[in-house]
């Protein structure tokens, strides 16, 4: 068991990691919007200096392609960047202030005055997938040094060279910026990140990866003595409803679209579409066909993956009436594969398969279809005409990050509306055309929905993913001088505040 | 296993409640918000007038003052009007708009609105102290109306006939105004409450109570196919740290203000000091004595909370080293006591017991001593000169609704500063000076704070208790009628917007 955030370190059992986040929080917690914004700007620049030795390193080890990583990275750092924005301007804080009001209508007011803070030492479980931007110094990371909370990253066993490095590079970073050394700290083992969700230090968790897995972790964090909440992104099949009349209108586009999405990183993306959704009677086979075919071989991120992916594919097939559209293949490696290294044995390269299934088989084949295929796999469901759409998403894909609707020219009408409205009860994302893969990291992003999608409606992605790692305190006719400065009169950090006026409720 | 919101509705069952709420949800979730806000408001307009026979009701059910009862409807009618504001006001949407932004830094980002809806069906537990405010109509039920959500109070068994006539009167008003039959219903069983937290439909559940019930309502709740909050409120103790130039400067004013604080209601308020830090060597125990012996005998809510509270009393009082400062008494009564109906029977009438420790003691006796008692009972801690009263309460009381210090007229220092902000990471209010019972019904509140506070760090007083009840929702490249109204570019509703303007990255 070792945790190194600087070559010293390795030496330390999880206690200590645990106990060292616990101090840093004192000294983190105080430090002004200015220095945090500060530090997480030069982890930025920290990473894209060291931009090629990380993404060499990411290559070997995640099998996924350079200019898939190069942007990862970049989207990395746009994401530090973007919290440090949310530092500075203060929004976050939610500051609110109630006047003393001797006249308030349930009796005299006293001076409340309200903001959010840092909930205390973060435990981040890095994600096999993204070995950048949902890992060490990925989003999870980002949004919990924002809030002011020490975080502690459990390594991915996908790339855990890469995350060491990145580690040092960060940290290294973050220190030189001003935060406590310590601020961030990484543990490698598997028996470490159990042992940390159960370490009274540690406020919160964020994990991103299997159901089976953050099920597991989320019942330990439930199980404590003092329980902590687990953010978990849990998995989501992404369903992309097409109507018959944007099929007519543009079946090669959306169909080619269809199989890009489907196909990018080989499929191993939390919001590719793993069910299209078509007309009945629609001819399609020929376009996916046409277009999977193109698609070249991608490595898939580890043994592990590629085994769970082989056997879930199997069990689809294996399903009575399942119709294969493009049958992709899987060829596994050797240690003396080209482009791979020492470890190239058990790793799998794969291309990308497609099925299609009509929409009662679907419902009569139940987990065996439903359940996520992680790789470059998708279904096709043929649905009858007049299917109420927004029916079938509440009945078989209740829980999604996102849903996608692709409609006709002119189909925009208050029916429309109100299906629209209906999925966005099943996803946190909906999108009227276009693709789910590629997720913006912008102040309106939500990439968070109901079970198993995630298990809270929190968001991991996005400014709005602060608010996981903050909690509110308020402060009752304090004296200026014992109230931390958001809530002073003076605001000397300038944030946003909403004031309760004195004397408001004499009108209610 | 019965559930009213009108009387024709006496045989239906769980799963006839749970499915009209999730039906209910549709309709609800499209009223405009001022439909909405007049609803809320018709709601207290209706308490107000029905409140002599709601307090009388209340009066024989709960044994509480009149005073004490009137004082609440009026706080619980508050409650809906502040949150007619909020729906008005439409800040808690959270709106955010990214414009569509071919310059992106990331590459082009889509249009993209996000903002905050009702989670669907909320389940809210009533809770026995509280009649009106943490009951039917309370916090939790006005707070999920104002979010969108459909409501299902769990009644208490302590306050039925209150429960059910308050449910006919407020279902009524609701109805009137606008809102779907439905919106509101109540659920009696214990049996009925479970199975609703277990049921699909439900998205959410609130609870105000006990540590045990919450926890196992909680096991529940996690237990399920698809997890669902439950936000509980299971107990405070609410420590008052008195420094000794407070003591010298205002002893008398402290200890009768601290022997109220602990006596009103009976004890029997979630923020009622359950423990009070003196330095050791002052003279206390004659202040708090006078003081208690002028409390007049109060009931207790009901035989359960009695038989409680005289067990957690005898527990406290066998401890080895506790000193009795002043000794109240616990009468039964029988069912010809005046004041007292037909189930006078089993019902006690109390006066208010103290005790005194030493720092140390306190320490070694673990939860016989730290354990909330329910009731007014309260234990005076005896700290020695140079206690680090932070570290006390992060070792001893690390999880509060409130916590209270008395400071002396000079002692703002920044070595004060810095225990208050310590403090913070263990309550959820903070106070400086005064006293913890009391909670104010305003936008900068928070009623919540850590482990066993509250199950989250949310809360559920104050304006910020709505967002328990909401998730967010991010709409992607959607043509201008197909968006939720709070989202259209002409902006209907006029609600407040943060907007991520076009090229804004280009300088990143």
């Amino acid at each position: 068991m070792t945790a190194t955030a600087a070559p010293e370190h390795h030496d330390r059992t999880v206690d200590d990691v645990a106990r060292r986040a616990q101090e840093v929080f004192d000294s983190l917690s105080r430090t002004v919007p200015g220095v945090r914004a500060a530090a997480l700007r030069g982890a930025a620049t920290a990473l894209a200096d060291h931009a090629d030795e990380l993404v060499a390193l990411a290559q070997e080890e995640t099998g996924l392609a350079e200019a898939r990583l190069r942007g990862e990275l970049k989207r990395t750092q746009v994401q530090l960047r973007l919290f440090a924005h949310v530092v500075s301007d203060g929004a976050y804080l939610d500051v609110r202030l109630d006047e003393a009001d001797p006249d308030f209508v349930l009796g005299p007011r006293p001076d409340l005055r309200r903001s959010l803070w840092p909930v205390g030492p973060v435990l981040n479980f890095a994600a096999s997938n993204f070995p950048f931007a949902f890992s060490v110094a990925g989003g999870d990371t980002a949004a919990a040094l924002a809030a002011g909370c020490p975080v502690i990253v459990k390594a991915h066993p996908g790339h855990p060279r890469l995350s060491e490095r990145t580690a040092e590079i960060v940290a290294a970073a973050l220190t030189e910026a001003g935060l406590p050394e310590g601020t961030l700290q990484l543990v490698a083992s598997q028996d470490a990140g159990v042992a940390l969700v159960e370490h009274p230090a540690v406020r919160a968790a964020a994990f991103t990866g299997s159901q089976r897995v953050g099920q597991l972790l989320a019942a330990r964090a439930a199980a404590r003595p003092d329980p902590i909440p687990l953010f978990g992104e849990l998995g989501s099949v992404n369903p992309v409803l097409v109507s018959a009349q944007a099929l007519h209108e543009r079946a090669d586009e959306l169909l080619g679209g269809y199989v890009a999405s489907v196909s990018g990183s080989a499929g191993q993306l939390c919001t590719k579409p793993g069910f299209l959704l078509v007309p009945e009677g629609t001819d399609h086979d020929d376009a996916v066909a046409h277009a999977a075919v193109q698609v070249p071989e991608h490595r898939l991120l580890n043994p592990s993956i590629a085994d769970g992916y082989e056997r879930r594919v199997a069990q689809v097939l294996g399903v009575d009436g399942v119709r294969v559209v493009h049958a992709g293949g899987v060829r596994r490696g050797d240690a003396g594969d080209p482009g791979s290294p020492a470890d190239g044995a058990g790793q799998a390269w794969v291309t990308p398969t497609f099925v299609a299934v009509p929409l009662d088989l679907l419902r009569r084949a139940g987990e065996a279809l439903l359940d996520e295929v992680f790789g470059p796999f998708s279904v096709i469901v043929e649905y009858p005409d007049g299917t109420d759409l927004a029916a079938v998403v509440a009945e078989l894909f209740p829980g999604n990050l996102t849903l996608t609707m692709h409609l006709g020219e002119r189909e925009s009408s208050e029916e429309q509306a109100a299906l629209v409205a209906r999925l966005g009860r099943h996803a946190g994302r909906v999108l009227l055309g276009g693709w789910p893969t590629g997720v913006a990291v912008t102040p309106a992003m939500q990439h968070g929905g109901p079970w198993p999608a995630t298990t809270t409606d929190g968001t991991s992605v996005g400014t709005a993913a602060i608010g996981r790692f903050l909690r509110g305190v308020a402060f009752q006719d304090a004296p200026q001088e014992l109230l931390p400065p958001p809530l002073r009169d003076d605001n000397p950090w300038g944030v946003p505040r909403t004031v309760a006026a004195r004397g408001e409720s004499l009108g209610w």
